[in-house]
């Protein structure tokens, strides 16, 4: 299926196949490689890294051009990727990218984020990927301004490639034009009034679940949080490692 | 509903409310505390930090006893500690206990799991917390040679605490006597094999997510997955924070 001689680049996402943020992705890195798409059958928002243990997946062509196929998976955004590698591709690709996703995903919605879980199990796979994501929430947003920028780190990926277990959180900003490009940490915050309480038409009680984000460290320099807010494209390096090495060190020899 | 002079203990799992490895961890800990008991209502493995954005939630009493309290709630995991911890608490735990989970916890695992999940919600709500998780993968395995090792832990951040934004990963070997505990740092590794493909009756092709772990690193020193390997209680100290600060550092001034 795919050309030896170009780069093979493994799209997927959290907004489904048939997103905009997606289409805008593909058309922005269709010319850099061979592109291969497998992306949820519709919106897994929040997936975060799940996995799809207790239900079978079916996985389908949907559009098939030139250096161009797109598949559709009944699972979730991870799910997708493991399809990716080990059933439609024939080789490892070049790049694993994921999104454009509807909504910011700096900061702890990382954790939460289907389109940075998939970046993260490529990242496991030790394969070089990079989650781009735009703070715009409407998922009919234009986003031919960020075409250029998607395109530079794409390039210098495919270029110079990343540290083993290194992978890229890219957010955009809402602003246009965008005031430039900031590598940044993440920052830390949390998500708060996060239940809506309401009453059925019968009588018993359900919760949505809503809430704001709320940083812990407002205004502090080089947070993705603070780049994003001063109208900048964030970049976080985002490690694959949740070792806490200095607490580690104090407590290696406290014995149970 | 709690009383204010006993310290207040909010667990969390993914294998259901009505779990062998949740019952055995409040049977361990309900003399330590008050204790209420957030569970999904039915098995959420795989769950990773998934959160429930397209579907109502309902949560419900199902047990009530002195210093103990259980619900159940029709979320993930992830859902289950916030339902806990904005509607069902009238204070802030002074712990956030998960599991024990039927399976292991350890090395990338940790990403994709539920109980790990809930342990990253509370590490980012700034509350100490502490994940347990067996290698057995039987859900009736017996688990009364673990009761000291989750007393000793317990009673040990109860008194100490933990830094904030760091947590901890607490998994269990299957051999018993089990041989002692180890500071572990989270070993790299990966699933392979992943997809078993298999034909419904009526000729339709479909797939079942399986695999096999397979360590990056084996026998390496230090790593929770040599530790369980070699018959050790492994306690991984896990970090909040996912930024690659070296990386950071070498390309704070890289333009694009």
């Amino acid at each position: 299926m795919q050309t030896e001689n170009k780069p093979l680049i493994l799209i997927c996402n959290d907004d489904g196949y048939d997103s905009n943020g997606l289409s805008y992705l593909i058309d922005f890195v269709r010319d850099l490689g061979e592109v291969v798409v497998v992306a949820p059958s519709g919106p897994r928002s929040g997936a975060s890294m799940s996995i799809t243990s207790r239900t079978h997946i079916e996985c389908s062509l949907v559009k098939e051009e030139s250096h161009l196929h797109i598949y559709k998976c009944s699972g979730t955004p991870v799910d997708c990727i493991k399809m990716g590698l080990e059933v439609i591709l024939d080789r490892v690709p070049d790049l694993v990218l994921s999104g454009i996703n509807h909504g910011d995903n700096s900061s702890v919605n990382t954790y939460y984020s289907g389109t940075m879980g998939i970046v993260l199990e490529a990242c496991m796979k030790r394969l070089p990927a990079v989650g781009f994501s735009s703070c715009h929430y409407s998922t009919s947003s234009p986003m031919d301004n960020l075409r250029e920028y998607v395109r530079k780190i794409v390039r210098y990926v495919l270029s110079e490639g990343l540290p083993m277990y290194t992978c890229l959180n890219v957010n955009f900003p809402t602003n246009d034009p965008i005031k430039g490009v900031k590598w940044c940490r993440m920052g830390h915050g949390e998500w708060v009034n996060e239940w809506e309480h309401q009453i059925h038409p019968r009588g018993w009680e359900y919760y949505w679940l809503t809430g704001e984000y709320e940083s812990q460290e407002p205004g502090a320099a080089g947070t993705d949080t603070t780049g994003l807010s001063e109208g900048y494209v964030t970049i976080t390096p985002t490690r694959l490692d949740l070792t806490d090495y200095s607490y580690l060190e104090r407590m290696r020899d406290l014995e149970f």
